[in-house]
């Protein structure tokens, strides 16, 4: 039985990042016999206006339909189409892994996988105003983060068996400090460290190689995970995998990035890599380790794109990565 | 009348910063003749210890009674001592300026101000739980939004006429919503511009010098600014005043550092540029700016705590900053 992938190009930059990341999918299941069903499907700024909805019904067909979901970055109505996706799958878990790479120039050599709690916290979408005020609801649970400190767990025994987690129960003791004690809990036996947000944010930039695995509430790996990225070495690099049970969706850490989107110079790595992850989440090891090898030696070989010192195109460096597996 | 100023020391390396700070302090005043009537009070993990009550009454009769606070870092009951002074006195607008000092390697440039919102956001410390849920507010309000954003004003219109709103209204619609709409609204006539708030993060590191004055939400506030701090060159540098309609209190942006704490090693130029901005307050530019031109030539001359490469303590800068003031 063939995986059933659904791509959404989405907004901006999108598109061309898809279709560079494509090539490379579809060389490396076509090199490891992985059998795929791909199908396509609109959803994001365009959709919304081509259609008053930014991810349409057929798209959320094909999406409950689908094993996989492969996705680009999408624009303004990113939390109608990315967060829904989130929540209506309990994709719990975003994994979002930062290294510096050869040959692209970091702040500071960096090495670590972020756990990013995915669908709780500020972004359950409970908001109200009244008169002069206005409340939103920030709302953690120990099932929620029991599940994904338990994929803190995996990967730090796969790794160094060190675990950060990165909260401000200082301030928010109840529900930090909830998240936290659940958290510790459930990485007993591992090596494990605290820190709060806003020291975390700046280790990130005095000593990022102090980090392993990181684990976090929503909203504060929304914003450690983009600081992260650019000290590896910028956006254009840094993937992400969400995570549930049965159901996972993948997509580049960037947004759409408007201002340069038909252009051609939009850097597909990070899309390329989150494509690396979907094949290691299919139990596909083999794909996913040839395709980020594939990926160091374009940029060895020089082919890259603007924002990290090259000349080539989006599509060329898809093609040439899809080339060389 | 002299100006009341309650001076707490506070935890780890704060009674040494302090102490380093008052001799500027003292100094300051007698060369520019302002008129001081300095108290000291106990107040912290320390107090927490002795009296089972981190901001014992004393203390806050002292605090009610003063004009001004100068106040070092407190460790773990911050939020008791800190954010309590904050509210109770509803300091609303927390400044923190970024500026690279010559002498200091920074990460990039920088040259910023941050107004963060000071007594609103999930500070407000309504928390509960039930069951396996544990649920915060997260408050914004009009009247809260407006006095801060007027305070981005004042210093926009003193500087460079630029502000960029920093939120997450893409997914906190209606609260960080709220918030934009508000500001938007006090801040017309100005150069605008808007930016999420983990856009926000990784600009600090890519480009920071495209922001000027920087207005943001209480919690946006607390990581953007201590990440900014590291890209200027280091936490030991950043001084904040927290700003009310009739009392302000200033403070080094740093923690406690109990790793360090006793040791003479702590840079007290946060502290010293904390008072700096005290004096600024209390309407004295001219002492303000001789201390900021003598922790620029203390550096210069190359009286630097480790931190900043330098062999001297925590004492011996604030002495020499305070002999050539
Ligand atoms: C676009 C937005 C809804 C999303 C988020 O905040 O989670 C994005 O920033 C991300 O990190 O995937
Ligand atoms: C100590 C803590 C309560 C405080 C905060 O989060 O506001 C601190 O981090 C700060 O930025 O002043």
């Amino acid at each position: 039985m063939p995986y059933k992938v659904l791509v959404i190009p989405g907004d901006g930059i999108g598109p061309e990042v898809v279709e560079a990341a494509m090539y490379v999918v579809n060389a490396a299941a076509a090199k490891f016999g992985v059998e795929l069903e791909v199908k396509t499907a609109e959803a994001g700024d365009a959709a919304l206006r081509k259609y008053g909805v930014a991810m349409p019904p057929e798209t959320l067909k094909l999406a409950d339909a689908a094993d996989v979901i492969f996705k680009g970055p999408i624009g303004e109505s990113a939390y109608d189409v990315t967060s829904l996706i989130r929540m209506r799958y309990t994709l719990y878990a975003n994994i979002r892994p930062v290294k510096d790479l050869p040959g692209v120039p970091a702040v500071k050599p960096i090495d670590c996988v972020f756990v990013r709690e995915n669908v709780e916290d500020v972004y359950v979408g409970a908001e109200y105003k009244v008169g002069d005020v206005a409340i939103a609801l920030k709302v953690i649970t120990g099932q929620g983060t029991r599940r994904v400190a338990r994929v803190a767990r995996r990967y730090a025994e796969a790794r160094k068996r060190r675990v950060t987690i990165v909260h401000k129960a200082n301030v928010l003791r109840v529900v930090d400090g909830f998240f936290r004690d659940v958290a510790l809990e459930e990485l007993r036996g591992l090596e494990v460290d605290q820190m709060y947000v806003d020291a975390a944010a700046m280790e990130l930039v005095r000593n990022p190689s102090r980090f392993d695995v990181v684990l976090t509430t929503n909203q504060y790996g929304d914003i450690l995970t983009d600081l992260a990225a650019q000290v590896a070495g910028g956006i254009g690099l840094a993937p992400s995998g969400n995570i549930g049970d049965n159901k996972a969706m993948f997509e580049p850490v960037h947004g759409a990035a408007f201002d340069i989107a038909g252009k051609g110079v939009a850097n597909p790595i990070a899309t390329i890599l989150s494509a690396a992850m979907m094949f290691e989440w299919l139990g596909r090891r083999d794909a996913a380790e040839a395709i980020r090898a594939a990926v160091e030696k374009s940029i060895e070989a020089g082919y890259k794109t603007p924002d990290i010192g090259g000349k080539y195109s989006t599509k060329e460096v898809g093609k040439y990565i899809a080339s060389i597996l």
